[in-house]
């Protein structure tokens, strides 16, 4: 039996209702499975062999990197109510060129932004699309500008009879963000409000209607986004890494993946949990100041400016979820500056992988902690990698053009200007200039 | 044995010479499989057990959806040298809405915007700079401006030693298009020059020094997009269908699919070759003339413009090998106007599978030929869409803001504008116009 559980006060909701927050208190609700029952149904082993003989499925939900381990996210759903494309199935690089510079053991990057969608929103969305249509709710919306507006749109698309609908702030939002939405059919409203207007706003209207919010509160999204510590744990061979290290911005995500281990543990399926470190852009740096402050009281700043626009978040809705996974798993939050974000981008992006300032923001996270010493070593590292950077072209360029305000390229890579001539060209390439203009060894 | 054989006077060559015509007639090469061997191998039914049995692999270059296929796409190149993300493993979306728009039985969108650097070109490229690793050149270059280049650089990047070089006409690439290459860090290189004076000078270049060419005149890509019919194949158990739709520019992309299909029933794997219909956008449509003209002569055309920017090609590279395989499998190919296209790409966009104008013009020419009654209601088809969409937002956004010249959008998703007045969004989401607005049903 699954049920909504307050993180707060620990009251018990039905998991059918609509409800985003306690009957009681208004904390955050959490999906709450009879972790008893799955271990009285299968032992760790079982679990495991279970989940890999789904491997390589060649039809129905299973072939999801989400839906392969249906039992372990929403039970209860029975399999044709299930949205998917499918999800998941996501890369897991190992980075030589991150454990040499580092002098780390081993350094994964496990790449959400291979989704379909080009980020790890699919994977919530997936799971919240398809209990929306479960529960019989043809209208989902939500208030957000980026990732999030375009994975709800897509599932929403894609799920007969449901319509989304996103809410914008007039005038804030670029023609990029826009695309994807628009793209997908959604019912695109635009409201002369900033965006906290407009998330208050929806969730006003969502109270009275049956329209169901998709906006990071909703506890359901959160057990799809779990399944990116399960995929990860499996590509491991069930051999959990020292550290997972994750960007953090309105906190969801680290939150899901912390629960998605602790559930692996409960059920055997993994012999210890990593420890979580949780990345933040200084500009945006709530629970890095928390951890450096023993988590005394509850942090809110005001963001300022970043490239890592998706985490550009000064008071995170999933905040006290977030604290509580990270110092259950015995980790840390820290920050990173901007230099130190796109010069970490600029690093992995020259060896092939293509990544998102935000998932700059937790390789910058993993060099300061391996610096600092938070991280040994001898310890394996999976840092995860939100969305793809073919979202984000105008910051790219921007840094290897030295026209990044605040930011002095340390890994520019910049356009070399040559005459027409076979003979100019031919004569650059065998020059030392060219072997190693720009490079970075893989 | 695996060689080079001219598609002109069929004099072979050795796969490891690096050469990209023929020494004595000049025309295009093809490597060339012993398939009697292969055959003496293994029996069809075998090969699809061997391929079936790798789904799901762990570990290994198998786990690649192009390397899963080893032994007919470069058997002679050991798996130590592969370069592979892996890539692949692209989703085959089934289409209810495009069968009950066009009243067809089955049709299915293979996504080849899903690989990792967002176009089938990784496919190509795993192949390409394998190779180059193998016959031990350390330079690899193209003169591309678009998704060729973006995949060129991150594979060199991925390979220890190797160095992407790629060549750029100045002031005629915009920041979307260079972001891919510089994020990889290969050299980048702007000469004052025209596209075509690019390429020739490059080739001059080449053909002087060790610089390996992969632009679509190198026949080893080829081998990797071939399993794009491979793979196609065998998500549908090994059951082709009547048709396969391909957009077509320089030609190099039809010409490897009907290779792979070729291989497939040569081998056994399955028993009918699917016929393939190249869709060209009608403002660069030579090979849609010469297949009215019944292939009298090679058609030459100056390419107009086209919101289908990656194949606004007037002289196709591959022509020959496109034209032979399009009759050998009795195709054909056409043409879709603009407005065809944009209103295709927003059809297929608003079920939640994003893709770009040039996969559009697939779409479109599926549902020409549909009307036209040269595909048949009882037919299954397998349309490719070649490149993601989030590489093409600002097509997206003209379109359905009414601002792409020459098309009036027949299916735009236009922004709603309210008061910031949480009772005037409730009002609108009850409203008709909500229901349908920008609506498309899946």
């Amino acid at each position: 039996m699954t049920f909504l559980r307050c993180i707060g006060c620990g009251r018990d909701h039905p998991l059918q209702e609509i409800r985003y927050e306690c009957e009681a208190c208004s904390n955050l609700l959490e999906v709450t499975h009879d972790l008893d029952a799955l271990k009285r149904q299968r032992d760790g082993a079982s679990w495991r062999r279970l989940f890999d003989s789904r491997l390589g499925a060649a039809s129905g939900i299973h072939q999801s990197g989400v839906w392969r381990y249906h039992e372990l996210i929403l039970p209860d759903l029975p399999a044709d109510r299930v949205v998917t494309r499918p999800e998941g199935n996501t890369n897991l690089y190992r980075s030589a060129r991150l454990e040499r510079e580092s002098g780390t053991a081993s350094v994964h990057i496990k790449h959400e932004g291979e989704n379909p969608t080009l980020s790890f929103k699919d994977r919530g969305m997936t799971a919240g699309v398809s209990f929306a249509r479960f529960i019989g709710v043809d209208l989902v919306a939500c208030a957000s500008t980026g990732d999030t507006s375009a994975a709800m749109a897509a599932y929403a698309a894609q799920a007969e009879g449901m319509r989304g609908v996103v809410v914008l702030p007039r005038g804030k939002i670029s023609l990029e963000q826009l695309s994807q939405p628009i793209a997908s059919g959604a019912l695109t409203v635009s409201l002369p409000a900033d965006f906290d207007t407009c998330i208050r706003l929806l969730r006003e209207v969502c109270r009275r209607r049956p329209v169901y919010l998709l906006n990071s509160v909703n506890p359901v999204r959160i057990e799809g986004q779990k399944s990116i510590a399960y995929e990860t744990a499996q590509q491991l061979g069930w051999q959990p890494p020292d550290w997972v290290v994750v960007p953090v911005g309105n906190a969801g995500n680290i939150s899901a993946i912390g629960k998605g281990f602790f559930d692996l543990h409960a059920l055997g399926l993994i012999e210890r949990v990593p420890r979580l470190l949780g990345a933040q852009p200084e500009a945006a740096a709530p629970l890095a100041r928390a951890h450096r402050e023993g988590y005394r009281e509850r942090v809110r700043v005001k963001a300022g400016e970043t490239a890592a626009t998706a985490i550009r978040i000064g008071d995170p809705v999933s905040y006290d979820k977030a604290v509580a996974a990270v110092r259950r798993s015995n980790g840390a939050f820290l920050s990173a500056t901007e230099p130190e974000i796109m010069d970490a981008k600029a690093l992995v992006d020259a060896t092939g992988i293509y990544i998102c300032p935000n998932s700059a923001t937790a390789v910058a996270g993993f060099l300061k902690a391996r610096r600092d010493g938070i991280i040994g070593a001898g310890d394996r590292v999976v840092i995860v990698a939100t969305a793809h950077g073919c979202k984000f072209s105008q910051a790219t360029i921007d840094y290897h053009g030295g026209r990044q305000d605040g930011v002095v390229p340390a890994r520019a890579n910049r356009i070399i200007e040559l005459d027409a001539d076979a003979g100019a060209l031919e004569r650059f390439l065998s020059s030392p200039a060219a072997a190693t203009s720009g490079k970075v060894a893989p």
